[in-house]
């Protein structure tokens, strides 16, 4: 079965609200769960893993209506491999491990994961800042799955995992921020030195293992243990509507500075020109000139039919595997940058 | 008398024939001269200074119409000695001068300085590749004015100047070229060299003195002796004609070669860009990004509606006397930088 995706279009779950649409670019809430029956993934042999994935696949369908897409990762191409990467769908260790699977709606969001560092991983994606709503809606599918799956949980502990920092809740929810203000003004390591005493964590804009790229940062929650997952996310969420205000206040003084604010709006106002002229870009680069756009937005530098939400759309587009996988062969890396201009100018086109 | 120049204008003299415009930007043709009667303008009091100065303001006046403008240069403030240094009307060595003049027409082209290194120096000037039209033009004028003033001449020599290199025929010739082609195929230094056998010379953007930028070099006559002024004007167009040919050549090879022709279309489209949707630009920065869009006229990476009479008349506005002279105020350096971003998206506007 093809992976089902449009790489033409931006994952359908980015439009958000718009409250909270200047710093943050989208939520993510994601459970993980085991099978009481079988060992964590990485002490299972082949014949277990495919049992669980068996297992799994069976409740998801029963609960879930039938029209999501449901994959076997042994059978996807590498090229779309990374597509699934690149719409945050799955994770690289999903796409590495043996008989893992993955099932999502069409909207690609709620999507499950099967046989990645645990047996099931259920995560929802939304743009903007709605921890709260996704909260809600995956707790009640991650419970309604455990009418039909036997969950491993420890009274003491809580649900089982296969790596302690998940133990408790299973829980992990995170926020796509964008700090602009906070990194220019030089403030941001202070912000998040503080963050991280909350018992929070930030990463780059690809996740773990990531560092941070044109001022984007994912902020999540890294105790489960010990507090309730209502707790864990309240605290993120707080935790986000203040750096929500920091960063704004930020911006402000950048803006205000009679000398800061020509600086920053030449840096917007050139990089919209690259991009918008360019005839090759690195996805680096593009990323980071992307970025500064969004700075701009609602300023009068960059045109006005240009909002977050066409920006932070790009930023899936551009990306190498979705190059590939529209053009449907395999593009050398130059070839890419020249695509990936071609690209981002058709977008800018319909919008400035 | 103010200048009388709109230096929201380009050079009304810029327009010119078409078909040498992709590399000759303009033409210059220049006659120096000295009254008999007098010594050489660094040997004159201040008042024999002024004698020439009326003598050969009387002598353009009766043969000229009355719509010419004619400045003291001692009465002119120094932005607009610098918008007339910028429009290539004086010389800064005209501007520094004692009883220093300038008379010239409406369109800027003929000019007459007074007491400059000599006491006359006739020059007009045009877009394209026009030297031998200039020649006959300023030749025919020159010696209408010999029939009003008498010229040091001397049977060996021919005309008299204060510096030998221009005894004999008094002429300058010289053309604007734009090589990119040239310079970035690496070809440059030998084409220019052999030119300097040929008793000709490069200069850069601003003339005498001054680097070459952006691609722009000024070649014009060394030799002024023993030679007649049709066969030294004869030299640098057939000259002239033979870089053009250069030139286009390496064009061709640089917009032929698969890897270097996503290059230099990246490079174009880069610097429309940023000349589009800066914020502040120094002049050279400008200059060096304008010489690139022009390599890219006709080649659908700029828009189509920028020809490079355009771009050619944007080499004027920017300037910084030009920029103060129509802000009427003396602009910070960092000022002017704003404020030629400016000018330069209102020209590209209409165009693009």
């Amino acid at each position: 079965m093809p992976i089902q995706i449009d790489t033409r279009q931006t994952v359908p779950w980015l439009e958000g609200e718009t409250r909270h649409r200047d710093v943050v670019i989208s939520s993510r809430i994601r459970f993980a769960r085991n099978l009481v029956d079988y060992p964590f993934p990485g002490r299972c042999d082949e014949d277990e893993l495919s049992h669980v994935r068996l297992d799994i696949e069976e409740a998801v369908t029963e609960l879930i209506p039938s029209e999501n897409y449901s994959l076997h990762l042994e059978e996807i191409d590498s090229v779309e491999k990374n597509v699934l990467f690149e719409r945050r769908l799955a994770t690289s260790e999903l796409l590495n491990s043996s008989c893992s699977g993955l099932i999502y709606a069409p909207g690609e969001s709620p999507g499950v994961m099967i046989n990645e560092e645990d047996h099931l991983r259920l995560q929802m994606m939304a743009g903007g800042n709605r921890l709260e709503e996704l909260h809600e809606k995956a707790g009640e599918l991650v419970n309604k799955l455990s009418t039909k799956l036997r969950f491993a949980y420890d009274e003491n502990w809580g649900y089982l995992t296969a790596c302690p920092t998940n133990i408790g809740t299973g829980l992990r929810s995170s926020v796509l921020l964008h700090l602009p203000g906070l990194v220019l003004t030089k403030k941001v390591n202070k912000v998040l030195n503080a963050i991280s005493n909350l018992g929070l964590t930030v990463r780059g804009f690809y996740g773990e293992g990531s560092s941070s790229q044109g001022f984007y940062f994912q902020l999540s929650n890294q105790v489960t243990l010990g507090r309730s997952d209502y707790d864990l996310c309240q605290t993120l969420v707080r935790v986000t509507e203040q750096i929500v205000e920091q960063e704004r206040r930020s911006r402000r003084s950048l803006f205000a500075g009679s000398n800061s604010v020509r600086e920053i709006e030449d840096k917007i106002g050139r990089s919209y020109g690259i991009l918008k002229y360019c005839r090759r870009i690195p996805t680096e680069e593009a990323l980071n000139l992307l970025s500064l756009c969004r700075l701009g937005v609602g300023r009068g530098i960059i045109p006005e039919g240009i909002d977050y939400l066409d920006l932070d759309g790009l930023l899936f587009l551009i990306q190498p595997g979705h190059l590939e996988y529209s053009l449907d062969e395999n593009l050398k890396e130059n070839e890419r940058d020249y695509y990936r201009a071609e690209r981002i100018q058709k977008e800018l086109d319909k919008l400035g």
